[in-house]
């Protein structure tokens, strides 16, 4: 691999500062700069680099931000960021479809900085943007430009207080008025107003509305978006008609203004319906090349899946965050140690390795399996936008639906715990707001319930994976598909047959041998869920009953396994190819088996009820190995948590800065920089000194 | 039992309002108030309901609280509703000793409304109150009158910023000073700055300051407690050579003013030494009753324990509350069904029991476990005060240290999973912050590693475990102890010896079952954690190395599964006795059964491979009786709810009303109450309803 061409004055990879992490840094086993590089790659490293600095310099962008700020100013604050990123023009509109690395890479950039400025941002330019170019026609392009130019400001309005995973049972309705040649917006109650939709509290101008489509008659035609004007851009005041307003607080990314409306029989024209799955003639005819209800249904399975592959982004990031400012503060935090006299650094301790240290490993391989998720989206977005009907896409689109609905809750559930762990294993340090893993906890917390529950998302993956069982099968076709994620499947018989053959922890340190195991048990989730499901739908239950009563310890870990599988599968052959530079192997191979094992001790009790282990040795050697992963992998904790961490501006942490000072020695200062790593920030510090207080003196 | 005495005015259990919850209430199989009854007894109701009702009544406790105020005015606000609690005086002092039960129901309404309350209030009164009672003398006596009348207002200064969990190395020093007979305290740098202190941030006057004692001559004596006036009770101004302020925002718990404080050269009177256990004469002699350093520091530990006991307590409170709004919303909620008209309540879905019913049965079996604590500490305590030194007295402080030891950790974790549960499964309205989901949450947070991180303390609890082992050898005494939670290790190596015999469901029904496994997966974890220690020690390690390397999969099993044993053996006692009333038997039975069976099905893995479990049935029987316990309890959940949850002005959450109404229809409005159940938080409602906006037009 070339080496990354360097300008002496502004190198891509800075070296970190010294401090007393240099002691940490200097016992990596591997050049941290040459991961990056594999890692990120030279372009989206450089591009990185210019955002992060674009923010640095600009005194917009100076602390504090998120949760030490009033709601009211916090919002004000985030949407002149969100315009001045706009002034930015980081990646022109046209690059944005060329370049899907940078789209990563911009998203992973603003939401470092802060989750409520990337939503803000994306939910204009991406859903709503992409709502109007993707479901709309020819018409509708006109709107393209004002998005851009942000003379209008958009929001994608779907949930309802009714009805937030339960897409179908929307009630929102839209009448067809064909002597004036409009629609007729209207929600019927107030259970049925639009309720969560980001950036319609307080900024939207505009936004795409979804409700039940009725042609004169009285005849529904199901669900439609509707381009819809909710406030005047010159004073932000509500249209008539309109009754919008910020939904109030919430657990995290309160810079971000959710809101609700209620249409009161507002009055749109014909031509705002975005038609491209169904339009209604002047005279009030409904026409469509679709065929059902349920198949327009099933053609917007595409576009949900983007928000899923996002969020499952967002979880990475958060979990990056949050490892880097744990890891970096247990490697220069000393407490107890062999004698009284004696500290050592809490990193030092296996306890501390063990709650860390797989975090890190989960933060590795789950980017990874983000990164080539969001190409497979992009692959399948192609194919939409070019009407391909082949069954191919239909087969990508169900392949994606089922990854990104099982990879959304694994990874926000993995940042939640990781973040969780982090926090307590940075103990009352953590507890204080100004070292971020609050925020990070709290803005990582709706990631578990939108774009539907998690607890209920997985549903859709299990049943692609029954449905595949039952195509196949005796004698039947052989499975497979466009990502090849389950054509394991193929050898169901054979693989459940499998036995583990490890005897030492030394068999199990790479990551082969939990790939191995974790095929067994998705095929013996799969037989035991498949076999369930058959008995309580024999013993008379309804398909609605027996398919919730086979959910809690069948189709939920099938599903979930079934996604530890892929996320394994793909960080092992990545981390296996022969392109990997060779200093980086023994690292790389390390994390992917530390990921891989730790993950599947998880369901070490299914492995021993199911027969595939046995013995005590089978799950002693699976502890060992773990332990003895955690080790290994110690002393390359700092330099593995440099590649990820962003710079000390952004990354936003005392406790976490990249020198390792922990106290109130502060750095030396930066050229050009506003923001906050001086003394205001170190940790711990005076915050809200002593002074002649407004509080009565004690009697 | 007999009735509940009622004046037909003002009943002591009112009946629930009507309203949706109605129907799920009529389900119930048995009498609620019957429970309530048995569960608190009717003093306790009786008290809490004129707790309750002074809360309610006054209006500087309407709402809002918590998370909805700036830091600042909450903590104002946190202070004068501190001050008014005192003038209640709900439970005199002269009362305080004599009913420990109107104790812990006081600590449990406080806790109810606001733990920075509750906190504020009993650390001037317990903590700071009971350091100088418990570790002065006499000559101190004159305080407590002060204490009272708030004429002083204190805190307890232990941890510093470099060290918390390990008390043994805080650095500040108390040098005496013959010539004027005054020790000078003194911080040699601010990494040695007393920091986290509750009440110190703002309001307190005078702080117990934990130093190293020397003599003339350069001796020191260790660790000791001093009384040291840092602010001006009329001006609240830092007194000379103080340097005192807050500590900053927090995670949680913001209306507490946790704080900092240096002291340079700080004289105060030789007086002023807390000198129970050692003092100092006016000439400069060090004396003391207690043989070296190490005792002194083991007669701490009972203090110590009270501390980790009442923050069991605090998070059984959280639990409670979370469970009790998590069901209440359940039970109305609906989203899907049979068909696409028909739509369920959500508790209708066994995932949705199985995520929630375990966290109910967990709050009533911690709760019966905190009461049963607390009641121990109380024995523990007046021994202490009666100057006890019998090796009971010793035995059982030991004991408590332990049970409290694992008893925080458990309780914390348990109740920081519950609520992370509860607000996920209550969907987007778990993520508005005013239905309180992310209130009690984040003011549990710092349950997790105040009075020592959770992870670090259950090695305190393994290594009385192991101790017990190691005294008992071949042939050596009987393993009991005071409070017989260890008796059961007499019949190690025959428990060693069971196998589990249930084939059916039915036969894990009662918690006999599980409890008898657990008694089998302590044995276990306790040979292996004492095989593997030996290992370590004999492959050379030193006890410090050889220690840490048997935490992860041994030590820390081991302590956690000797507490979830504890708790499930004293809840199975609880439900088990013959004064039971015969109409709460079954219910109770089940949530024994369900919590100890959940708890068990954790450790699945390990009774699979330490052989107590084979073949694939046993680990079915299990999962299938939790299911069917939770079937058995879904339709008493909500008159479950309603003997633990506090009215609705207390509980503070929209969806957690106790008449079930979700939306804006607003309950009656009732005398005499000022805060808000009314419309401004009804959920989901209009907060922040749009009007001209102080953000910029959209250009």
């Amino acid at each position: 691999m070339a080496p990354l061409r360097e300008s002496s004055g502004d190198p891509v990879l800075p070296d970190p500062p010294q401090g007393p992490l240099h002691v940490a840094r200097a016992r990596a086993s591997f050049p941290w700069k040459e991961l990056a590089l594999f890692w990120e790659g030279e372009d989206t490293l450089r591009f990185k680099k210019a955002i992060f600095s674009a923010l640095e310099n600009d005194p917009l962008f100076a602390h504090p931000r998120g949760s030490r700020l009033s709601v009211e100013k916090y919002q004000e604050l985030n949407f002149l960021r969100c315009k001045r990123v706009f002034e930015y023009d980081f990646l022109p509109v046209g690059d944005m479809l060329d370049s899907l690395p940078r789209v990563l890479a911009l998203i992973e950039c603003l939401g470092m900085y802060d989750w409520s400025l990337a939503v803000k941002f994306f939910l204009h330019v991406l859903t709503f943007g992409s709502a109007i170019y993707s479901s709309g026609s020819e018409r509708h392009l006109k709107y393209l430009p004002k998005i851009f130019s942000l003379e209008i400001f958009g929001c994608f309005a779907l949930t309802e207080v009714s009805h937030g995973s339960n897409t179908k049972g929307i009630r929102t309705t839209a009448h067809y008025d064909p002597s004036t040649q409009e629609f007729i917006i209207h929600s019927p109650d107030f259970e049925a107003a639009k309720f969560w939709v980001g950036n319609m509290g307080k900024t939207a101008t505009h936004a795409v509305v979804f409700a039940q489509l009725y042609t004169p008659g009285g005849q529904c035609h199901g669900l439609h978006p509707f381009l819809v004007q909710i406030r005047d851009p010159k004073t932000l005041l509500p249209m008539p008609g309109v009754m919008v307003g910020d939904i109030g607080k919430k657990l995290g990314q309160n810079g971000l203004d959710n809101g609700f409306a209620m249409f009161h029989k507002v009055r749109i024209p014909r031509q705002d319906l975005l038609n491209r799955s169904g339009d209604v003639t002047p005279e009030g005819a409904y026409v469509t090349h679709v065929k059902d209800v349920g198949q327009r249904f099933s053609e917007s399975l595409g576009s949900l899946s983007s928000g899923r592959v996002a969020i499952v982004g967002m979880s990475v990031v958060n979990l990056k965050l949050a490892v880097s400012i744990a890891l970096r503060f247990s490697a220069t935090r000393r407490q107890f140690g062999p004698t009284d006299k004696e500290e050592v650094p809490v990193l030092q301790y296996p306890m501390q390795q063990w709650r860390l240290l797989p975090y890190l490993a989960a933060a590795y391989a789950l980017d990874h399996f983000f990164k080539s998720l969001f190409l497979d989206l992009g692959e399948l977005q192609q194919g939409l936008l070019g009407k391909d009907r082949s069954v191919r896409q239909a087969e990508l689109g169900r392949e994606i639906h089922a990854l990104s609905s099982a990879g959304k809750p694994l990874a926000s559930w993995t940042a939640q715990r990781g973040i969780q762990e982090c926090r307590e294993a940075c103990g009352g340090h953590g507890y204080l707001a100004m070292n971020r893993l609050g925020d990070l906890r709290d803005d990582n917390d709706p990631n578990c319930t939108y774009e539907g529950d998690n607890s209920v998302l997985l549903q859709q993956t299990s049943r692609y994976l029954l449905g595949l069982l039952a195509r196949r099968g005796p004698g039947g076709a052989r499975i497979e598909s466009p990502l090849k994620t389950v054509d394991f499947l193929d050898g169901y018989a054979d693989i459940l047959g499998r036995r583990f053959e490890g005897s030492s922890p030394e068999d199990l340190l790479d990551s082969s041998v939990p790939l191995a195991a974790y095929e067994w048990l998705v095929c013996y989730l799969l037989r035991e869920s498949h076999q369930k499901l058959s008995r309580e739908k024999r013993s008379g239950k309804s398909d609605f009953e027996a398919i919730n009563d086979c959910q809690v310890y069948h189709c939920r870990p099938l599903a979930l396994a079934f996604l530890e599988l892929t996320v394994v599968r793909r960080f092992h052959e990545h981390t296996h190819q022969p392109r990997v530079p060779p200093p980086l192997r023994a690292v790389l191979r390390r994390l992917s088996a530390l990921y891989a094992l730790w993950s599947l001790s998880q369901h070490t009790a299914l492995l021993y009820r199911g027969g595939y282990f046995s013995g005590e040795r089978a799950g002693k050697v699976l502890e060992s190995a773990i332990l003895a992963l955690c080790a290994q992998l110690k002393d390359d904790a700092v330099a593995l948590v440099d590649v990820i961490a962003p710079p000390d501006f952004i990354l936003d942490s005392p406790i976490g800065r990249a020198d390792g000072e922990l106290g109130c020695r502060s750095a030396p200062p930066r050229s050009g920089h506003r923001g906050g790593v001086s003394s205001p920030h170190c940790t711990p510090g005076p915050q809200g000194f002593q002074q002649p207080s407004a509080l009565d003196p004690v009697p």
